[in-house]
């Protein structure tokens, strides 16, 4: 098309308000508009785009057998009780009347609606297995939207649900996504997007793997093993072996340590290392209203995400203690011996496990005790994982201390679901022995318009957009120099036009009057795979700058070896992204 | 794909709550699952019929060069004041409160979003005209959802927005509209749709048509002239030359008329035509209070959409008023001569201009008033045109008495709609003169779920679907009797099947464990173009019988012609909706 038409004016600035590049360049070119906070137009650039990166992910859902539908956003409160999400997810869950006074909810996913819609389909086990899926708008009331795409309000997903009547026809399925998820990524030109072990969280699944594109931008923390490739979300990264610090006993020793409230500060005046102290971490739940103390040694910090899976608590419950006047808690010197637990949950992290001798809160203002040792002076206590793991840890797999921790982007997640909503809606089947059996179930998502933005993240530098060619809102830009000026840069630059899209490729023309400065800048926001410069420079000589992307440097060709080099260098770059 | 692997079950059964034809197929072939009132999912087939009538559109949008793009579905309460809508609309806006208790909106329309996501764009008169469209999710709760796709409250939408600097660039890009909506009418297989005269209501444009596809289960109501093809919806429909009954002049005369309320009444007691009679019909104002009185002759009846526009009222605030105590309206008895029009708006129809003697009630209980004269008696009255069009009507246009009113359903619409968004949100550009001016729209609407409903409603028998070949969910489909019994039919049905597929056809294969009945009504109800019924009683000659859609009778073809009966019969079919 003409780029005189197209809709989506550049910027010149950088966009004041964007911290990240993805959110940067697609406001900087033009690509999407704030409608409100975490809301947005997709504008004609984005549009192509996504619609491109939807056909890959439905090649790939078509291939492994999954059949499109598409189910409303809306839906009834009476559809989200019963599997008892209407009270348990929080307020990102959109909630309201409609004008019959109905309760209903905007859709953030559609376990249920799929659950619902499918209820009578799956009878006996003949027709198992099966999977539906669809591209369709969801909206989740996100307390901070942020950066641009990644994190917004409205948004389209592509989510999946499978149907199985065994957990390893379910593993086989999980199998199946897993390898489309690689290829879509790959398709989408971000082949290095990792996947990793998550949380199951509350949703009571039996496995999860998200995936992940490392990078600055991204607000999930991923443990990458450099040996042995072990990757998890920080949420679920786990290690067996905290060596101990403390390894021989002393006796047990109260020591006044006034106004000494902090570890830092107990540290310098003790003059020890801070894996020689228990800390205690103070929270409130808020359904029960019970406090949960979490003692753990205090060079680690409490895993809130596994904290929640141990007690069960849901995500908007967990908040840490205020200090109230008049409390048991004596804040700054809470320490396990002698602890009045009263309407309160304590919970011994594994780190404390093995310590022979530390230095915890003595549950009295300016003292702490000494030489606490976990064995002989604290014999009943359970210890379970909730602390985040350290670079300086043990991978669980390999046990070498190679860990990473970088943060990612979720571009993705595949999650073995289990039963909880087949079950709540009484969805069975006959089995082969005529028994009626409850189906299992797993699901998959992938975020289109935060899958956009990634691949920005991941291949854009601060000026250039550097779309891979199946993705690229067009093959080919012309930056016609002085189209508006020359009639025979104008005559030139059209042949060329008509005749790249003769050969079925989507070209822009930049036929504006502008600078050439502004049409390279725009250029490189438009982020074509190929661009071809008319220049008076060149044209008398009948040559044609060429740059392809991944070439550092742009080719001078002949008018008679336009299309061919054109040809070549499109065909080249579709290997490198399909290979 | 294998029919034993569809999700879509069909039902034995009509479905006892659809009352129209489509709602009844789009449920018993498995299309649709009702979620909510007015809210369905699309399983598989329906998925794919939407999704191929959307590249149709899609196609058609691009060819006039409108620009694709994607609007949020959630919008706030400050855009939808800005031209004043959160107000006037009706509860069909569905309003509620985010988490920040911010008054949002679920759009049923997105003019004001379209303005505000373009605001920057047409800086100057060179840019123009410009147009966008998306697909897209609406919400608009109807207080009364009905008849599966036709009227629902959440829906897919095409809808396009134009940007002008003048009435004539409108008016083309009307005419672009109107013939790429033909086309698209035309390739989804209902070639009889018509462009009707529409209403522009509170819109304050300039010029609308609706696209209106005539048959029983359509919920407007449409005049069509047989002699000269004027069409017009009937809240537009209007007749220059409403022939007086009356003619000559009379003596006014009280006469007694004791208990004599209604018009069949009066009729009969005094023996005279309908149209020797004036009514009047009473309405309320429910944003005045003020009560109306629209005085008609007694054959016709009020047209609310004509007298709604006149007065400027919103749909909702126009209601029949209903009989109060102590009024000083007499009810029964309301006439024109000696009213008390104390807080009530009077409107005089057209039908009643020429008359020359008239009845009417005497405002005064049990009397009426003959040989009511509208010019000697009521010298100062200005007529509006305020009725329903008849039958016995006269055309407007040629002025033949040969309309014909039939239902309707809306299948899209086109509107010339002025400045007032444009006007309302302060989009400016700069003319050729360099003055700031303000550019006009047009907009530009299909819905696609109703779109396919009206392509059943056009096309279905009871049983069958007959989908055109351009959106059938299927090209072909092989019905294999006895598939599971016999090895030589599985065999020769998977071959057949395979061979289909590599030529590039999208095949249904029946290899379900059913009778040929039950394989014979779904396939109806699958509606293929093209049914290959590969059955124990022709194998042994290698013969299959062959189903075209349009052709009255099966053909049975041999094997080695079957390829190519079936690409010509593609082919033709093609030809004939593309034609």
């Amino acid at each position: 098309m003409l780029q005189s038409k197209l809709i989506g004016d550049t910027k010149k600035e950088w966009p004041s308000e964007a911290v990240i590049k993805s959110h940067g360049l697609l406001l900087k070119g033009g690509y999407i508009k704030q409608m409100a906070s975490g809301i947005y137009t997709l504008m004609p650039l984005a549009k192509k785009v996504v619609a491109k990166i939807e056909n890959i992910i439905r090649e790939e859902m078509n291939k492994i057998g999954a059949q499109e539908i598409l189910m409303p956003l809306v839906a009834t409160r009476k559809l989200w009780d019963i599997a008892g999400r209407y009270e348990s997810v929080g307020s990102e869950l959109l909630r309201f009347k409609d004008r019959t006074d109905t309760e209903m909810v905007l859709s953030m996913t559609h376990e249920e609606a799929t659950v619902f819609t499918l209820l009578n389909e799956g009878a006996t086990y003949t027709k198992y297995p099966f999977t539906v899926y669809q591209i369709q708008t969801k909206f989740r009331d996100e307390a901070r939207p942020r950066a641009g795409l990644i994190r917004v309000r409205e948004f389209t997903m592509k989510d999946a649900y499978s149907f199985h009547t065994s957990k390893e026809s379910l593993d086989e399925e999980y199998d199946k996504f897993f390898n489309a998820y690689m290829n879509i990524y790959k398709r989408v030109g971000i082949p290095e997007v990792i996947p990793v072990y998550s949380d199951t969280g509350m949703m009571g699944g039996s496995g999860a793997h998200e995936y992940m594109l490392l990078c600055d931008a991204g607000e999930d923390k991923i443990v990458v093993c450099n040996n042995c490739n072990y990757s998890a979300n920080m949420e679920v990264a786990y290690t067996d072996d905290i060596e101990a610090f403390s390894k021989v006993e002393e006796n047990q020793e109260k020591i006044y340590t006034k106004d000494i409230t902090t570890i830092d500060e107990l540290q310098q005046t003790l003059n020890i290392d801070k894996r020689g102290i228990g800390k205690a971490v103070i929270y409130e739940r808020l359904d029960t209203n019970e406090t949960i103390i979490v003692f753990i040694r205090a060079d680690r910090d409490v895993n809130e995400t596994k904290l929640r899976n141990l007690l069960k608590i849901d995500d908007e419950d967990l908040v840490p203690k205020k200090q109230e006047e008049n409390s048991s808690i004596v804040y700054g010197f809470v320490g396990p011996i002698g602890i009045d637990a009263k309407n309160t949950t304590v919970v011994y992290d594994i780190s404390l496990k093995n310590e022979k001798s530390l230095v915890f809160g003595a549950n009295e203002k300016d003292y702490h005790i000494k030489g606490v040792s976990m064995s002989r002076d604290l014999k009943d206590v359970t210890y379970h994982d909730v602390s985040k793991i350290l670079e300086s840890d043990a991978c669980p797999i390999c046990n070498k201390h190679e860990l990473k921790i970088s943060n990612g982007i979720e571009v993705g997640n595949i999650f073995k679901l289990g039963s909880k909503y087949t079950k709540a809606f009484n969805m069975t089947y006959l089995d082969e022995n005529g028994k009626i059996s409850t189906p299992i179930m797993g699901c998959y998502g992938i975020g289109v318009g935060r899958l956009m933005a990634s691949i920005v993240e991941a291949r854009a530098t601060d000026k250039a957009m550097n779309w891979p060619v199946s993705i690229a809102p067009f093959d080919i830009h012309i930056c016609a120099i002085d189209y508006t000026k020359s009639q025979d840069i104008k005559e030139k630059a059209d042949e060329i036009y008509s005749k790249l899209q003769e050969l079925g490729y989507d070209v822009l023309l930049d036929d504006r009057n502008k600078s050439a400065g502004v049409k390279f800048a725009d250029s490189d926001l438009v982020g074509a795979p190929v661009r071809v410069v008319v220049s008076p420079r060149n044209i008398e000589s009948n040559m044609f700058e060429i740059k392809v992307q991944g070439k550092e440097e742009a080719t001078l060709v002949k008018e008679d070896e336009l299309y061919e080099y054109i040809k070549d260098s499109i065909n080249r770059l579709k290997e490198e992204v399909e290979a």
